[in-house]
């Protein structure tokens, strides 16, 4: 298990008339946490695409909505790699006011695309070396 | 059970440089989704919010990617209401692409909020008694 | 000069917290407007790219905010082509709400990129010809 | 004349089919420059909503694309406020990229309104006290 947290100040962009973070805009929450997470073992989504070839699109995502978040707070996007990728890599998010209250908990799975061939493969294996080393 | 069909095309905006439509994006399909299904009914979600003093904020959402949803096409957004509404209402959302295949499936699930209280309600009578006579 | 009328419901996503379309999210409009305008005419913009690859970008948008668009209101995009395309083409947006009471004005230029080359180039011929049977 | 100078990362969220930052997403670019430059004076936007009943709505975007945005730059939102505001205010944004090329430029004015009234009035005494106590 590895966990990361990176912060995210809500925009006025993000909003909705209800005053809160669009409820469909939590999915960039995701992926910003994901990628960060990411590079924060020195892995780099841009460069999986251009140098290894692999992309990440999304399978699936649970997500369950508990508290709104307001106008310009500042979020703590905590992402888990709850467990070692295999066909599918899945992450954790959960997004925290700053007074720490969890405020919204995301289950996103991802599988990994050869781009030449378009076909589906493994997490490749430098990853989980990498991912091996921090849990 | 109740189903309403409507149409959306995809547009640059949507897209990523995957030549996709955004994971995130698909949120807001299915708030169209819904909010025309109500229409159809002659249920207006503006004046919900407006007359009624009720809003509908998302509980949930469970989505499975299944094809990729791309640049210009024009998508077909299913949406159905599964049973009657009671404590919260569920939204079953499928998006089709021209051909008629199954791009993404969703489950999404509302409350009501009294906008005075702030608390939550269950659907309002009027509402159910709109359902029942079109199911 | 050829003008193209295109319905737009604003959604909730569209919304800030202001309750009005978020002031960024009229690009969108505009693309939705001049995309739906060449269909009009016959020109498909995903062709452009895939048959003819030609991309056409943004160079500058002049933009001017009267009044409000509110959640749920049925804007119509008028796109306007002012001039014959030659190294750029101009779009001019404007959008009304239901009364026709226009809310916004936009200038929008692009250019022609060759996607091959990734140079810029002047508008295709059969474009022109298209245009200039219309106007 | 006052200058502030802050980071912004390009997400998948937005990019599109070409790659790019959509031309449509800098307006969230300027927003947040010029919410963390008045920040950075001790103006607080979310503040001026709540306390002091003044919102800030956009008139006008004048926008030049001079090179793409591309996927995970780590850009530099420069915002320059450039005189004493008056009945208006004039934000101007310059992105750049990492090697400090300069991406896109633009100017955004907006206007004071009096949330209760709902009329326009001039820039507050207490925001243009602290401009001049920093320019």
């Amino acid at each position: 298990m590895y966990q990361f947290d990176f912060p995210y100040r809500v925009t006025y962009a993000d909003t909705d008339k209800m005053g809160y973070l669009y409820y469909g805009n939590y999915a960039t929450l995701y992926e910003i946490g994901r990628v960060e997470t990411m590079r924060s073992l020195g892995i780099y989504y841009k460069e999986m695409e251009q140098n290894h070839q692999i992309m990440m699109p999304v399978v699936s995502v649970e997500a369950r909505y508990l508290k709104p978040a307001l106008y310009d707070d500042l979020l703590n996007i905590r992402t888990i790699i709850p467990e070692m990728p295999g066909k599918m890599v899945t992450f954790l998010s959960e997004i925290y006011n700053s007074e720490q209250i969890c405020l919204h908990k995301a289950t996103v799975k991802l599988f990994f695309i050869d781009m030449s061939s378009q076909l589906r493969v493994s997490c490749p294996d430098w990853m989980t070396d990498i991912l091996k080393k921090h849990t």
